[in-house]
């Protein structure tokens, strides 16, 4: 069940990557970028877990090579297009919200938009922040900065232009003093970051488990 | 053998990319960076076996500091040059079929074009994988991820514009649902995918041999 | 306390980073990869002394997950809101002052805010660098040179449009000779860029303390 | 004298590709991401023989850290600012050949440029592959390809405008077949890439010494 609950989010967040930003004419040419930061940051994230494949064509390959049995394999590819279904469902529904329609952060008046956008972002951070930096089967790595700036990097370009991108409560107040953000849109941070931040450790314990 | 195989994989996706990405006006400013992502996810895929050079003058310099001998140099220069031509006839055609027409991913109406480009970008990508996350001797490294997602980010940039940029049946399925490729397009990237993790596969057993 | 003031500069440079990068529409494009190159710099630079959290967020997650006790989380967020909401001034400040003015190099009329954004920069660079490349709970590690780049990265990005961007008295000196600069704003970089470096070691021998 | 060698080179290219990237209005933007690269790059290179300083601000904070005495760090502030206006003199001679002039490579009608940007893009390329891959001093490292990677990306964006940017014999043969550089300057890139890598090999001999 871990496995697969990893192979989700990893695949999830990828997909929603994909979608939210090459249909972003704002940042068109970061695409690539974005989405290879996402792939990086959940491959650090789920490697210790599940291999970190997010791809039915990897998980083939292992298949061919002998590293993934064939009933795992089969329930790996069945929950990466299960994922890749309800990504691209909320892609869109985000997509809808006024993705894009402007550079400069700034709150969208869709506030459900903003605080959703928060949630998936902080959880995402959290989530590779929890898995890189916190086990031990990923202790004295070289990877976990690079693993979650990348992460912070692909929620930026994919939800940024949703919510303005804080998915940090002190971000949020910092925009806020800078005039970037309005006072009465603190409740969407506080409520979007601290739920996602909750829900990834949640998550993660499940996925992980007790370390002894 | 082995070394020579690899020395013309990891040459050929680096020429490739130069070929497509310098010529897409759309990825200009990018261009270095896609090159730049390719030529570093196969020297961390292809260092274990040949060494990793794809570059003459990389050749010659370790052949002055006494790393590679005089033999092998030659045949290792002979494969780079063949690699390139082939890499750069290829790059051709497909620069041909219309790569940079649009950034927004679609379906480039020459459906061989777009099998092509999956297959290639799929087969580099879990020819990496196989070789940084799989393989014994790159055992306890840090640098699996990043090679992986700098291979997602050259893919993408270099062959985005012909197929959409799959290179994994899961973003394919996620971007139909968003309605950014056509179902009847389905075919094509099961195909390109699944056919490119499958010889990539193979390609690793002949380059990488049995682990004992 | 070396864990507070350690919280406090990373979340500082970070928000700095956000306020003037978002707001200089030269660099909008860049603006996810810039605050990414900041935030993992400082992960690196500060996380084997306080874990490098930087976000209210992300504190709270590890609370939960029982990585941190109550007391020094409640001090983490007071520290990392009063970091958010110094950097906010700073950053409006600096941003008054006509960042992003101008894309090519060259030194902003009001001279105080060029040797501030030089002071800021060579400070979060150095210390950077002290923490990653000369301590023992970081010797042998693989990310010095990334944590250094990238943080040479975000500064570029956040201050460059202010003073030119050097940090480095060496730069300054070639980009005078090559005519960027002008001669009678040497004096600029000497002082910002020297008293940022005494001011990073200084706070280095804070945070970090003797080796034995 | 190895060390300063060592801090020779790699001050004279972070000033290198400061110049000419910084003045390349189709690069502008990404300039920060282009010294990043090179100065990182460098750091990998010379780091293990000089501590790869490249900065007087950065050689003042480890003299009041006493992790350099206080002569040597006089010789490496000196060696910095001279390597500084020596590739300050040659950058402004370069972009005077017509640097950023044309995005599409093609080869610069002044041809003694165009072998000048291959000779230096080889040589920065070939010095960073010969110190990160293969000295002992670096061995088992997970930077390596990282390194050579931006090394590529830096000379990409500071040279590239150039000579088209090959620093790689297989690429330029490729680009040629592709009808992207012309047959008549094949020799423009055999001399200045087989060059530069010769006296990359010669200098790196010199800095790194015998291994035993």
């Amino acid at each position: 069940m871990k496995k697969y609950l990893t192979e989700f989010i990893g695949t999830f967040f990828l997909i929603l990557t994909v979608v939210l930003v090459t249909n972003n004419p704002a940042y068109a040419t970061m695409a690539p970028l974005a989405i290879a930061g996402m792939y990086l940051a959940m491959i650090y994230a789920g490697g210790h877990i599940s291999g970190g494949h997010y791809n039915p064509a990897v998980t083939f390959a292992l298949l061919i090579r002998r590293k993934i049995d064939r009933g795992d394999a089969l329930y790996y590819i069945m929950v990466q297009l299960v994922a890749s279904v309800v990504a691209a469902a909320i892609g869109v529904y985000l997509h809808g919200c006024g993705n894009g329609a402007t550079i400069v952060p700034r709150l969208n008046e869709q506030t459900m938009c903003a605080v959703l956008a928060e949630f998936l972002g902080t959880f995402a951070l959290v989530f590779v922040v929890l898995n890189v930096a916190t086990t031990r089967s990923n202790a004295g790595n070289s990877h976990y900065g690079f693993a979650i700036g990348f992460a912070s990097l692909a929620v930026g370009y994919a939800l940024g232009g949703l919510s303005g991108g804080a998915f940090n409560p002190a971000i949020a107040l910092g925009a806020t003093v800078a005039d970037m953000f309005a006072w009465e849109d603190i409740p969407v941070y506080l409520i979007g970051d601290l739920l996602g931040a909750a829900v990834a450790a949640t998550v993660f314990q499940v996925t992980y488990g007790p370390e002894d």
